[in-house]
C-alpha cells in the first residue's frame, strides 16, 4: 500500500479522516506508523497528498489530510478481457488498475469455462476491492470502472463498436499476421481472449467491426503477464 | 501447456517418448487428448514440433515425436531481482521464463524480509518446476539459470559487474530522475529492487559498478506486474 485510498465517509471534517479495519491494520503492521508520521494518501477519484497521524490506537486512527496534487495520468487503454480463471482474476484486475487502466469488461467466449461465472469474485464488491488494491499500490486515486457481459454475440454486435469508437481497435491472438504496434500515440481498445484464444467465429466477429487481430510473437502468454506487457508495448 | 516439454529421461527409443504424472494428467484432463492425435512437444534445451499419441491409459502414454523447429528467440535480458515475497515468487519466475528470460538472480536487500531466505519455494527443484511452466506457457524450451545470492554486497562488488559487462546496466527505481529507455537493441542486465524500494545506499552501490538508475513514471508496480511491462518497454 503505497498510497491509502480514503472515501467521503473516512472524513470526520473538512481535512480529517477516521480509519479502521484492514487500512488501519496496515499502517500498524506494514507501516508501523506512529503519531505524527505522515503517510501518503489520496481521495478517491481526486487528489492526492500527505495524512500526517493524530491518533491511533487499536480501534482506529485519525489523520489531518492535505491534498496538493493529481493523480498519475491514466492509461488511455480500454480493456475488453475474455473472463480469466477465477483463481487470477483477481490479481489481473489489480494489476490493470495499477497500470491506469480505466475501463474493463470482462467477456465471454466460446473457451471460458462456464463454471468462471458463478464465482463470487465476480462480485461488484470484489472486483471493486481488488480494484482498489491495484490503486493504492500504484498511487493512483480514480477507479477504474469494471462490467461484466455474458453474452459475446449481442456485446460484440452492439455495444463494443460504440465503445471502440475513436479509438485504435486491436485483438491480441497468437495467430494474427501484424505485429502489435509499439508506442500509439492514440486510445487503444484492447481485446484479450481466454486461456487456448478466441475460435475463429469470434475474430471474424470482431474484425467485422473493425478489431485488427495482432500479435506478439511467438509466445504464448498468460493473461496476467499479458496486460503488463501489451500496456507497456503499446503506451 | 501450450507445449510439453519433453527431456531425456522420457526417450523408450530413439523417437518416441513415454510420459507420466503431471503431464499424462495434462493431456488426458486438459487436452482430452486420444490416441492419434498430436499435440505441440519440445525438447529441454532442443527443437519443436509434434507428438503423436500411439499409446494412452491411466498408467502412461506415448508419443512419437518429430522435431522440425527452433525455440522462440530469447530475451536478451538478465534479470536481478530482488527476493520476491514467497507467495508471488513462483508466478514472478514461470512469467520471466513465458518471456524469454534466460539468467535470473534472486538477490538479497534491505527490505528483503529474512524470512523469505528460507522459504521452501526456494529449492532448486521448485525454481525449476516453475521455469518448466513458464516454458510450456510460451512454447519455449530453453530452460532459464536461476541463482540466489543471500549477500548483497559481496554480490554487488564482486560479481555483478562482469554479469553486466557489454550489457546495458540498469536498475528501476521509483526515484530515478531518467526514464527507462524503450527499444534498447542491445542486452540489458536489469536489476529490480524489492517491495519498498531499494534504499539509498543500496542504489549507490549499483551505480558505483555502471548501473544506471532509471524510472518507469508515477506509478510504483508489483514485481508481478512490473517484469513483464518493463521486458516489453525495453524490447
Amino acid at each position: 500500500m503505497n498510497l491509502i485510498l480514503l472515501f467521503d465517509d473516512d472524513f470526520i471534517d473538512a481535512s480529517r479522516v477516521r480509519l479502521t479495519g484492514r487500512r488501519l491494520r496496515h499502517v500498524t503492521e506494514v507501516h508501523r506508523a506512529a503519531v505524527g508520521e505522515s503517510l501518503v494518501v489520496g481521495i478517491a477519484n481526486g487528489r492526492i497528498g500527505r495524512g500526517t497521524i493524530t491518533r491511533l490506537d487499536s480501534e482506529s486512527l485519525e489523520m489531518d489530510v492535505s491534498l496538493d496534487r493529481d493523480p498519475p495520468a491514466a492509461l488511455p487503454l480500454t480493456l475488453i478481457l475474455a473472463l480469466p480463471r477465477p483463481k487470477v482474476l483477481n490479481r489481473v484486475i489489480a494489476g490493470a488498475a495499477s497500470l491506469g487502466i480505466k475501463r474493463i469488461v470482462l467477456i465471454n467466449a466460446w473457451r471460458v469455462e462456464k463454471s468462471y461465472w458463478s464465482s463470487p469474485r465476480l462480485s461488484a464488491e470484489n472486483l471493486r476491492a481488488q480494484a482498489i488494491l491495484g490503486l493504492e499500490q500504484a498511487r493512483d486515486t480514480v477507479l477504474p470502472s469494471i462490467e461484466t457481459r455474458r453474452l459475446f454475440r449481442p456485446f460484440v454486435e452492439d455495444e463494443l463498436g460504440a465503445i471502440a469508437h475513436g479509438t485504435r481497435a486491436l485483438v491480441a491472438h497468437p495467430h494474427a499476421r501484424e505485429a502489435c504496434p509499439r508506442d500509439v500515440r492514440e486510445p487503444v481498445t484492447l481485446v484479450i481472449g481466454p486461456e487456448g484464444g478466441f475460435i475463429e467465429a469470434e475474430i471474424v466477429s470482431l474484425e467485422r467491426i473493425g478489431f485488427m487481430p495482432v500479435t506478439i510473437g511467438e509466445r504464448i502468454l498468460r493473461v496476467e503477464t499479458a496486460v503488463p506487457y501489451l500496456a507497456a508495448r503499446l503506451y
